[in-house]
């Protein structure tokens, strides 16, 4: 590749996170993965972590040492816990590295509520000022400028752009004390860690809710609807654990503030993101299903208005590891970069 | 077995209501099934058509004729779909044989209301009137006298007995316009016959909601909402398509009329189901899974109390094919027969 | 219950294993199950580790005192990990507690072959004596009159039944030396301990062969089939992990030494199980599907003769769990108490 | 894209294979997809049928009308049933464009042999015999001048690369009467028409082996190996039916005709296919996992030599939809129009 090919790391390489954010990379025109890190896995070939990976690339994990990696790489993605990140991202920062940060460190952009709802205080508040929420649909300008992203969660992709058209301030069409978002989400949004509850023989042929009301996803959707719909909202959000791999499905109830039929808020909908390469709304009376988004950056929304309850109900859905982490963070690296916003993103999804 | 022993047939035996009738029944001590009823299986064997029950029972499939099934049994099991189970019924009850209905046509006591979601007419208008609708934690003693149970859908059994404490008139504590339900259903639920949403690699690892606003069993669910209430109740219900086989998990939401806690709520829970042999509320805290009622015909709840958004937030689980049918129906047989109420259903599930 | 009643104990009855055990007895009248143990949640209600088991026993898990227990138990059942047995067993036949082992502890007569397979060697060889191995269709008559029993694996269970009409000393039609063994294993054969290998996102859609050649059946299979032959038997086996919670499918391929066709063969199973309560085998032309025997004690056999080849192709399915573990255990404590030797054990699999 | 695109066409696009060439074909930087057809679904759009194709093309089905089609495109993909493509095979061929047929119709040499297995007679004898059979591994050159491929079938493609380096004349290992083939393949395979054995509910947790000794699979098989062998080669093949969507893993037994460890065997392996840029010997003590391959065009192989038993047991695993279908076509193209043998095959597969 030529002298204008990007540098990138990634930080925190042998979760499913790491896993697709190097697929999709090594794929990506415009970009080299020049470093990858792991603690864990330090000096072993990224292969034997995923063997999906043999014969694609030579990468080896290292420990993560800041000033090593910002030498290699002009931007880094971090793929690290929460409360990890917090450090990693300030160093890459003082480093003069850019930064897109897929754990949720930077997301709230209120370290009060960030230590109310992670029980960590937030050691770097200036830092956060500068970082920018990284949904793209909502806050592409920003983004653009932007050396710090908070890579939104992937819960809140799926519901805030659910949402956005019904309740954004000045067209808003929902009453904000109504909204109920009842998310359910493949196995692996959990994460790559074996623990009981996703030992095959029990999360197979199961089905639970989990957190009800207690999910540290609930402010970072509070604070984005907030502030598109200029006034404070407070959601009820659930979310289920599903048999599968991949995917979330989010079902949103919210009361019309209009007496509307669906074709109505259809054309809404679909005026809303008209412009948006990666939001697919669904022909009037089509609903959406995880298995079309699978392995791809779309989020596909169907919309109904009931008009026996007066609710409009609108279901989203994503691939929870594309546009709901990797997928996304590669779209924002995209848009700080001033390459072509869809560019390494434009493959199908894989189906059945 | 004596003389004492019931006769029962099943008409209708070829889809997977009729298996679990009859998995349930060949070991239900005070029962024989002395007849079963298939037209497309006429003259098979019944372990043709279910090779799991291979050397437990020799039934034969007949086709249906009243006449020749009213001699044989004192009660049948009608597992017809909807609008044809209509004149079965009619036709057993005027030969003095008890029905247990599992279709929706004796479940709406108002035939217009049937008529509309339906879409088709009630030819039997005067024996719906003498129709239970067969749930027992509600309806046990009317339905120890009755002669024909409407046996309940499965979404509105895992619905109804979510929401009974929280709306029953003279102790209820829910906004009754603020209801929702968003129910998960496995696949059996959709029946036995093929289908390109059922087809396998189409429903594995896929997500979709369905029928939003107009799944026949909401009219069912507001029915005995309602009566319960002692006033008219309008829900949102959106069921849900899960890549598993059996289960219902239903998410309820309510705004509460008062300022309760979990706890506050969870004593309300356990007291108005402390003598049902089959609802199970969980310890405060905890929240149920399907797979902990795979096979068994227990309803598992779990309640919250978010005071953060004033809502009480209850999850349901069944197993839409015990619970949620054939084990309700014996259930309802047992109390219309003076059996012991748990007669043939205190297995244990199968988990894993 | 009455005195007559047959007190049991499970050893280890926070696995799997024990879950099941514990299903299939609570529901078995001739007995009372006294006591449970685990170490590591000693003083828990079992029901915090098998919730769906809530409402059906109050039993509270102990530490394992083999004094107390067989103070309380006539009979305990092992369901402990290999090399741990070994030293239970002998302590409860020291106390004289009748033993239904599930471990491989005492399976192979031959201490040298148990020392080269599990890389312990064994404490108990006179004892070890005296153990029969549990497979009721080959050595009923022994395990009456036993009082150790080494319950069989799961996989050797699938392949002696598959095989034995084939080799059996005076009857077999079978070479030998060519005799595959092609197995395919649901997760739950794995146990309950999470592991990456097991974790939902690794194992669902994902298929594997392991231990090739290793497997620790081996020895188990090559003995049985050896004692059964007259001749020492060596075997390939081949383990395949499945995405699915229960079920064992075994493919068998041997070289006829006869020239039959498959009704012929078909009659040689016939006859040879005939009298079996558990064994079906398949009309001809017929193959076995494990969900028919989900949750149930029935071992299905299909077989094919196929003369472009001039091998039997026989395939055996089980459920890993029942007949490949606690069904099997308990049809043996069934035989070593002269109870009939299907009490407890004839409901019908779940299906679907 | 410039003039000197390729112009394609796939012919019978609504099923499985024809959605997976799309999915490759959209994303191909040679070619450009000008025709789709499809008797059923005519003047619909694709996405209609495949809606994770939305916004990724705006092709229309049509009826295929082979001078229609010919005009529009150099080259044609073949999705059709067997015995159609027969004849759509021959009209393109009369019409100057180069085929890729997926059916099985133009892969047995011997007409003879066809009609046995396929109980059809072949219409195009002189046809057949320019057919080359399109296994690039075996068949690099004769596919580069070929105008008619044989596209192989998923089971032949991993069974045959599975074997090719144990019986290849001059270096074979294996004793060519002892092979068994024992094939595992998700239920895509079995196509997208909606069947009872495919309904969710009977193929999940379900797992059989079907058509034993006579899928039409194994005269592909032998044929392809009789010719690497330069002798006859007869094997016993059976396919099983798996509880995931995608990935077919094959477990190859065969007598070794050497005293190998598992070391030497690896070796051999590895340097057979060390040029191939989809095969991937796995380090030795190494096998596959379906999931690997997933969405992929690579065909991962483990190798274990039993000194025990005198065998080698040989595992290779490929997506059946890709390189047992779509993505082996695309290669097959990619080396007809002489482009990079790779092109449009280099993305990693999805994990998880």
């Amino acid at each position: 590749m030529g002298k204008e090919t990007l540098q990138v790391a990634i930080v925190g390489s042998s979760g499913y996170t790491g896993g697709e954010l190097l697929r999709i990379l090594l794929n990506h025109p415009n970009v080299t993965v020049s470093a990858i890190t792991s603690e864990r896995s330090a000096g072993q070939p990224i292969t034997a972590i995923f063997p999906h990976l043999a014969s694609l690339t030579r990468l080896i994990c290292e420990p993560l040492d800041p000033a090593v990696i910002a030498k290699k790489a002009d931007l880094v993605f971090l793929a690290l816990p929460h409360v990890t990140a917090q450090d990693a991202a300030n160093k890459f920062r003082a480093l003069g590295t850019k930064v897109v940060d897929l754990s949720a460190d930077y997301r709230l952009a209120d370290p009060a509520v960030y230590a109310q709802w992670y029980e960590h205080s937030h050691q770097y508040p200036e830092l956060l000022k500068q970082a920018v929420y990284g949904l793209p649909e909502l806050r592409r300008e920003q983004i653009k400028k932007a050396s710090l992203i908070a890579n939104p969660g992937c819960y809140p992709t799926s519901a805030i752009l659910g949402l956005a058209p019904l309740i954004k301030q000045g067209m808003g069409i929902a009453d904000l004390t109504s909204i109920i978002i009842d998310s359910k989400s493949g196995v692996s949004g959990a994460g790559r860690s074996p623990a009981l509850a996703y030992h095959y023989p029990e999360a197979n042929e199961g089905l639970m809710a989990y957190k009800i009301g207690t999910h540290r996803h609930t402010p970072e959707i509070e604070q984005e609807l907030s502030a598109l719909a200029g006034h404070p909202v407070t959601v009820s959000f659930t979310p289920h654990l599903i048999p599968m791999n991949r995917g979330i499905l989010t079902t949103i109830y919210a009361r019309l503030t209009e007496n509307l039929d669906t074709t109505t808020l259809h054309g809404r909908y679909s005026d809303f993101y008209k412009h948006e390469p990666f939001v697919r709304i669904l022909p009037a009376g089509q609903l959406p299903n995880v298995r079309n988004v699978r392995g791809s950056n779309f989020c596909d929304i169907g919309v109904t208005a009931d008009p026996r309850t007066g609710r409009a109900v609108v279901v989203s859905v994503i691939d929870n590891l594309v546009k709901g982490a990797a997928g996304q963070a590669v779209q924002n690296m995209n848009l700080m970069m001033a390459f072509e916003e869809t560019t390494g993103l434009t493959s199908a999804g894989l189906f059945p």
